[in-house]
């Protein structure tokens, strides 16, 4: 059994070309537009492909929601070439590239912030072209679709075999735009935070794993607590591993498994209890007679 | 032709274990978690497995839903493994297990009375285990997202090629935890039932396949009557085989494409009409003197 | 690099038979009925196919939308079956059909219109088959899920090798129920058009790129005039190639990614600001001297 319980990064071994892994990311919504994606990477460049739609629910234009949920999701992907879409500025002079990271994925799209925390997060672009010239592109087409007509058909050409020279001009991997995020920053009583993200079941993402680290030791599990939302919402909470260690309905402020820091609610929406939506500034204050001697968060 | 015909749950052969198929059931919506479940059911053990996207939309923690729904489609599947996630308790001790069934599929999930209508349906659950010690859990990781940690490496152990004994501990199959559904009541006049599913067209179900079976001969085809709800919605009636059996926008009362016993509005939601949901009550009540000759309900 | 750069529809090459396409459209919505329509296709005919969800979110029983959108799409593809489900007469005599085109795309799905407007796209339907009397409808099931029952099934043999006349009896391919749409009318000083599609981004289809072909020439790129809707909405609007041809937050007329006639808005959703939706009417008249010496819109 040893094979099938190596689950490391290590683990996924090297994208196999016989059935090469394209997963997408973007804010098309429900509608034809992510297949249509799909098809023009599949066809005629990677037609055996394994594709996974990895979320097309981003909020309309969202670039930092896109990136946030690609930094999130894509290390549990093993190496494989990624498509991402968020890209108010199509039709304009926006920079579109593919980019190679120190893991062996090859992210495309738009360089407007989307795919630079991905790219940190699997240890740095190591490559990069700029695919304003791309050979690839779909010629006689209008300029609106650049899903269908560029970033798709790269990906397919990545992932059927070709080199990130191959599909554009090289530049220099450190000119990919960075994307600035709100940092949360210690108080004397607790923290102040921002939300970076509502997940489908109200969970709050406050920090990321790189924040969280910057930040230095959270109180202890078990310590008791109280947020307050700009918007006036109030409740109690507590430092947890997971949802069991508060009772039903209450808040629980804990390392979730991407070891973000979130705040979620056992058996309800935390997003609802606070009238929290992303970008909402939280305050955290902690009981000081409330430290007891567990461990941290984990 | 003969080959293409076979549409018998005989003719779908045995699972193909070059492209063996799992199908995946949860409530976590249009976001990135399904395709994270994907992910970790596919690498390492399953890469060139078939996906199947049964239901993302189970509403949060409806644990009845779900079933209802995993009963209803999966004996539309051939063999195959089905991971399904609605998974109020995750965090805490419920259990974790894998069955295989009388008729060859293999359900993952969590115990909690998710798996067990489907389990049932397909025969019975001829093999258990306990997943809480599992060798295929994903190790370092936190506890609050068992189908990208858990169910889902399981499931592409199990697609891949791996026993049951292989992925947990082996239990009682007669411990799975049953789920209790409301049963359809006949009265002197009619029917006293529970909507147990609203689906995208309006669609409401009454009672299951065999809840039918139990109620004993329904009025014929043709026998009219009306619905009342608790919430005072009330329309007529009328017993038929098919939507063209009503005028538009009129209801009918029929077996559906799984069996259960369905109301339909022809052209319209019959939801919408009765303001009726899942768990709402219903009173069905036959006039006297419509019943014809026509056949029964088929 | 050639063999990459190939996007013409000749570049497809022929389907192939180790991993033929089926690509699905319908108004089943986010439940379990589309991948049932999935399932009965691949199994036991086509198991290895390559599957495509075009598009389950047409809005329940528009055949319209549901026309326009697979018109719109299927270009996109290869050679490859296409079923196409939105069928408001479901259970009674609507008539069942498959068809293949000039393109070589294979089409199933009902006789309602539905299936004419990307026939007509493709080519021309060359062959076409009743469905009624298919040997391969599931037998022993309802009559109510003919997706399940009937065009999966046969959308699943097409795709593993049946020919037309082995699943339906050889009927006329001029019998195809034409979907009459309404056409863009030229008045003395612009255009009176019926937004005929909204997309996720709030940018409206005015006219089918044979409609604007028809129209003749249409004013110069930077063009200024103004949209009504019949329900009050006003706005300034400039002719471009793309949206980066008027400022942000101001409406484009333009030639879309397929070629029709599309009025967005940049940064925004052009639905939204006139409170436009599909079947409105839009009155665009164009200001006199404001016709520039630049080309036509592309």
């Amino acid at each position: 059994m040893t094979d099938v319980t190596a689950r490391s990064p290590a683990g996924f071994g090297r994208n196999d070309l016989s059935a090469p892994l394209i997963a997408a990311l973007t804010d098309y919504g429900p509608g034809p537009y992510a297949a249509l994606l799909q098809a023009s990477a599949r066809y005629p460049s990677a037609p055996h492909a394994t594709w996974l739609d990895l979320d097309h629910g981003i909020a309309l234009g969202d670039v930092r929601g896109g990136a946030l949920t690609l930094r999130r999701t894509i290390p549990s992907l093993p190496p494989c070439v990624c498509v991402a879409v968020v890209d108010p500025g199509v039709g304009t002079s926006r920079r579109a590239v593919a980019l190679s990271t120190a893991s062996g994925h090859r992210l495309v799209g738009p360089d407007n912030g989307l795919l630079e925390p991905a790219a940190r997060r699997l240890g740095g672009a190591v490559a990069l072209v700029d695919l304003g010239e791309s050979p690839i592109r779909a010629l006689g087409r209008g300029r609106t679709f650049d899903g269908r007509d560029l970033f798709g058909p790269v990906a397919g050409a990545l992932a059927g075999g070709a080199a990130l020279h191959d599909v554009g001009q090289e530049a220099d991997p450190g000119s990919l735009m960075v994307l600035v995020l709100p940092n949360p920053r210690r108080t004397t009583q607790g923290l102040d935070v921002t939300v970076l993200e509502v997940d489908h079941f109200g969970t709050l993402v406050l920090a990321l794993d790189d924040q969280v680290e910057a930040l230095g030791p959270l109180p202890p599990v078990g310590a008791a607590g109280r947020v307050r939302s700009s918007l006036g919402g109030s409740a109690e909470v507590r430092v947890g591993r997971t949802f069991a260690d508060v009772p039903a309905h209450e808040l629980v402020l804990y390392r979730d498994s991407d070891d973000a820091l979130a705040l979620a609610r056992r058996g309800g929406s935390a997003a609802s209890l606070l009238h929290a939506a992303a970008g909402e500034t939280l305050t955290i204050t902690f009981d000081e007679d409330d430290s007891d001697d567990g461990p941290e968060a984990a």
